[in-house]
């Protein structure tokens, strides 16, 4: 393990629990029946926890939008061809994407880092160039990044958070964008999880019943030839993981051990929360589910970690569109907490 | 049944086939596996459907939130007391509620209308008052409403819908306030659906076991008593309904009619639709389910009419909470549709 990811890890916390409590307090006096807001009032209380403060916005808000390329495109497994990945990292600086209507609408700036992308990229306003590697290698074949790659990748997430963070980001979400990444997240969540191929593996962007059965075989092919060590997170990520995946393992963790809230988005977010949380399971009590991704192996991800997701809306896009239509929610149950009178303020009778 | 709901009924069409498809081919041009987006893009779809135009926002909405008492309060159906409907319309008024919070985030405009609160209310602003009754009779001890009263309450909403429509209202929502409306609507419920009482009836504002127990037994004994006839939802709606609810039932009839789209709240709203649809089959085209709530009533309203909601917090709040946190999912599905970028307009590669 880097020096720098054995530091962060040492640095997260637990929640603040007298936050929570005084959370909890103040939404009991508020003019509504206790609880029934639901869900919101546990996002509320959760973030208190996660801040220390209980009235609160989190205004400034970043996706960190990691892209990558992965070898293993080359068995077929994506109804997509590789050049798509670059294409797609042009179409955001233009905000053509799902990802930047959305986040638009929850007034969230998106950060796009070129981690591992298999082609030169120019240079350009909120493209961030911190290339660890060309693409992974195919992990059919043999390891998707050697250890010192995926650990670098890892610790690159971190500086982009760090210094996101240090530019006044209070509220961190999770996107990626990979052809062949749907491929790399079932993999690490099959190996970490136990969890049967078959069951983890969807049909990514859009593959048919023979093309989702080859990508089963060449996942079980890549952890068969690769043996990754599911007590190893890091084996697992560099086996077959891929360079997205990693940066957003590191981004997750800077965001814990700085208590900055992190949501998750989806499949590939999830991978790499799961890839985290096993490296360090406080890191868990920083991270929002957004939602439930139609892909299956999300919710083996999500259950292994006990997270709840918010929404569950069929959607299966990556680049961070869940996250950012969470955002909505966490906004919704800050400002309840903040703005609702109280029984006293409101001269409403209580409970009889 | 009233002449002006007769008049209402017919002028319910149906959902415009062509508008809807063209909906489908933009989803399927924008840089997006098709499908991707889950139910943003139903969403996208059936909007278009609703008022016939592709690329559209709707910026001008209105939740018109009805108000009203309910006689059988006096067996002890709720943890509050029935004066705190008229205290809370006071605390809409002032913007303390949470209707209030989460409609200035979704930039909707709240219209509280006194349907039928048993307590004179001050005039003021944003309070439009429209009194059918000062609160319904005690349903254990016969009918709540006559059938006039319940007629004439349903014109009311819909005159209110047609005034706000007519103001330019683009997006209604439904919302409720009456101490009691739970034990109406899941009166409503059962009648209509021919669901067990026990099964349909929660804990509203938060009674306890024995409390909801003495809720089923009255709601049975109300049933028994009143012998609303399934067939006619005029005859039940005014046995053992409620006046807010009578008046969501002309919102949504108005907003049916006249194409704009309705996004209902939680169980009370669903109550009033469930009676609108058995009113008007076609009516349901118009609807959008926004959450489901924690109260058990209201997920068979919802299967009965074949609606599926966007979001399940675990929310019971009503007052239209739950519809204002859907407008931001609208405003996402209608903002993607209008803003993504085409494959050809993103030099994006397509399928393989």
């Amino acid at each position: 393990m880097g020096y720098l990811l054995e530091q962060v890890i040492g640095r997260v916390g637990s929640l603040d629990a007298s936050a929570m409590e005084e959370a909890q307090r103040r939404l009991d006096r508020l003019t509504k029946p206790p609880g029934s807001l639901g869900r919101l009032e546990e996002v509320a209380i959760w973030l208190a926890g996660v801040t220390g403060r209980v009235r609160q916005r989190l205004e400034r808000r970043t996706v960190v939008l990691m892209a990558g390329d992965h070898g293993v495109v080359e068995e077929g497994v994506s109804a997509y061809p590789q050049r798509v990945t670059a294409q797609m990292v042009a179409n955001f600086l233009r905000g053509g994407a799902a990802i930047n209507v959305l986040a638009r609408q929850a007034r969230a700036h998106v950060l796009v880092v070129d981690i591992g992308v298999a082609a030169e990229l120019p240079q350009a306003p909120g493209l961030i160039q911190r290339k660890v590697g060309w693409g992974t290698r195919n992990m059919a074949h043999g390891p998707a990044m050697r250890r010192e790659e995926a650990v670098q990748a890892v610790e690159t997430g971190m500086e982009v958070a760090r210094e996101e963070i240090g530019r006044g980001a209070q509220l961190l979400a999770t996107g990626d964008m990979g052809i062949g990444n749907t491929t790399a997240a079932s993999a690490i969540i099959a190996a970490l999880t136990g969890a049967p191929v078959e069951q983890v593996t969807g049909r990514g962007t859009g593959l048919d019943d023979q093309a989702l059965r080859h990508k089963v075989k060449t996942i079980e092919r890549a952890l068969a030839i690769n043996r990754p060590d599911p007590s190893d997170p890091l084996d697992v990520l560099a086996k077959v993981g891929g360079y997205e995946v990693a940066g957003l393992v590191g981004v997750i963790l800077e965001g814990a051990a700085q208590r900055v809230p992190v949501i998750l988005d989806g499949l590939i977010s999830g991978a790499a929360a799961l890839v985290a949380v096993r490296l360090c399971p406080q890191a868990r009590h920083f991270l929002l589910a957004s939602h439930r991704s139609a892909e299956p192996g999300h919710g083996y991800a999500l259950e292994s970690m006990g997270l709840r997701p918010l929404l569950d809306l069929d959607m299966r896009l990556g680049e961070g569109t869940g996250a950012c239509l969470a955002m909505h929610l966490v906004d919704a149950a800050l400002a309840l907490v903040d703005e609702m009178a109280t029984f006293q303020e409101a001269g409403v009778d209580d409970r009889l």
